[in-house]
């Protein structure tokens, strides 16, 4: 296999699976490449070093996910139904990582935040972009419920935030539980935080 | 200094403070009985293995925050005033551990349960332990709360739950930016969260 690009997506993969089931401090390079399949001299012909491996999974999952909130909060829907639809998203993809993992691995970003934020500047700076930008995504739909009084917040990044905060802290749990039902309480929550004028948005059946 | 309860209090307190610097993986016990200043051999002698002493790190941390909020929970207070204090609390001892150690360390629960959870059966149990604690101390302030007709939740567990969540979640975020401002919109958003009849209490000046 040795120095194709084939090989660099092999690495991040394995190093994504690996980081979703133990955390990042703990893995060592060669497990990584024998988890990837790939000799372990072509690690360093791609990957200056390990955190330099740690920004490139984070960018990879990031671009997937980035896709998905989007797809989804940029369709056409009602802006409450969008976020709604974030939600069901978000809990079906735990349930679905739990039944082909055996346990819910949560969110990469809240885990490496948790484990790394404090050690590496790079890989915290790069965590800040990515939930900035996921703030600014439901902030965006907030502001368009506000124009519509469906909301009654008044500062809408604030409250943006919190919502993701409130997103994240699900997951926590949902991830210590080893149960996605903890983020059954998501759409309840937001509709509260928000001061939402319309609690009854149908569900989108997902 | 050698094979003395002080040396195992040692040991255990260098680890509390290496673990909410930098996590539990990459820790080695030759780390942590230096920084303790006692010999390694003693490690042993105290700990089975670097689990048993996470989960007495984790243990002689909760014991100090179970008084804590005990302390605040169970005062004389109006019951949403005493949610307030517990916010208030929470951000003075992340800001005075920024000031101390230069970063915000977050939850060092909520960081072992995204570090660990998945990787120790015993871990995660005791954290499942102490989260469900920390809720049923909330939801037993609310449960007053909803008799007073304060709030208007009808699952005081699911409330008390989401309450932790947001906390968590802002902690999250102020260790992230390293920045404890993300832990003032706590209480609005528990007051939003139990849909709460009172909100203009006082505030206790903290």
């Amino acid at each position: 296999m040795g120095r194709t690009s084939d090989a660099k997506e092999k690495i991040i993969s394995a190093a994504q699976s690996l980081i979703e089931l133990r955390g990042y401090s703990s893995l060592g390079v060669a497990e990584i490449c024998k988890t990837a399949g790939v000799p372990k001299g072509s690690f360093y012909y791609f990957f200056e070093s390990k955190e330099v491996l740690a920004l490139a999974v984070i960018d990879e999952h990031w671009a997937g996910q980035q896709r998905e909130w989007t797809g989804i909060l940029n369709s056409d829907g009602e802006p409450l139904h969008r976020l709604r639809q974030l939600f069901e998203v978000t809990e079906s993809g735990q349930r679905a990582g739990q039944q082909s993992r055996g346990t819910v691995s949560g969110c990469l970003f809240g885990n490496l935040t948790l484990e790394m934020s404090n050690q590496t500047e790079a890989v915290r700076i790069r965590l800040q972009d990515i939930f900035d930008a996921q703030v600014e995504m439901v902030d965006s739909v907030i502001t368009e419920a506000l124009e519509r009084r469906e909301v009654t917040v008044t500062d809408t990044r604030e409250a943006a935030r919190s919502v993701v905060a409130q997103l994240e802290g699900q997951v926590l749990f949902a991830k210590l539980y080893n149960n996605t039902h903890h983020l059954s309480p998501l759409w309840a929550n937001c509709l509260a935080l928000l001061g939402a004028r319309a609690p009854q948005v149908a569900s989108t059946g997902i």
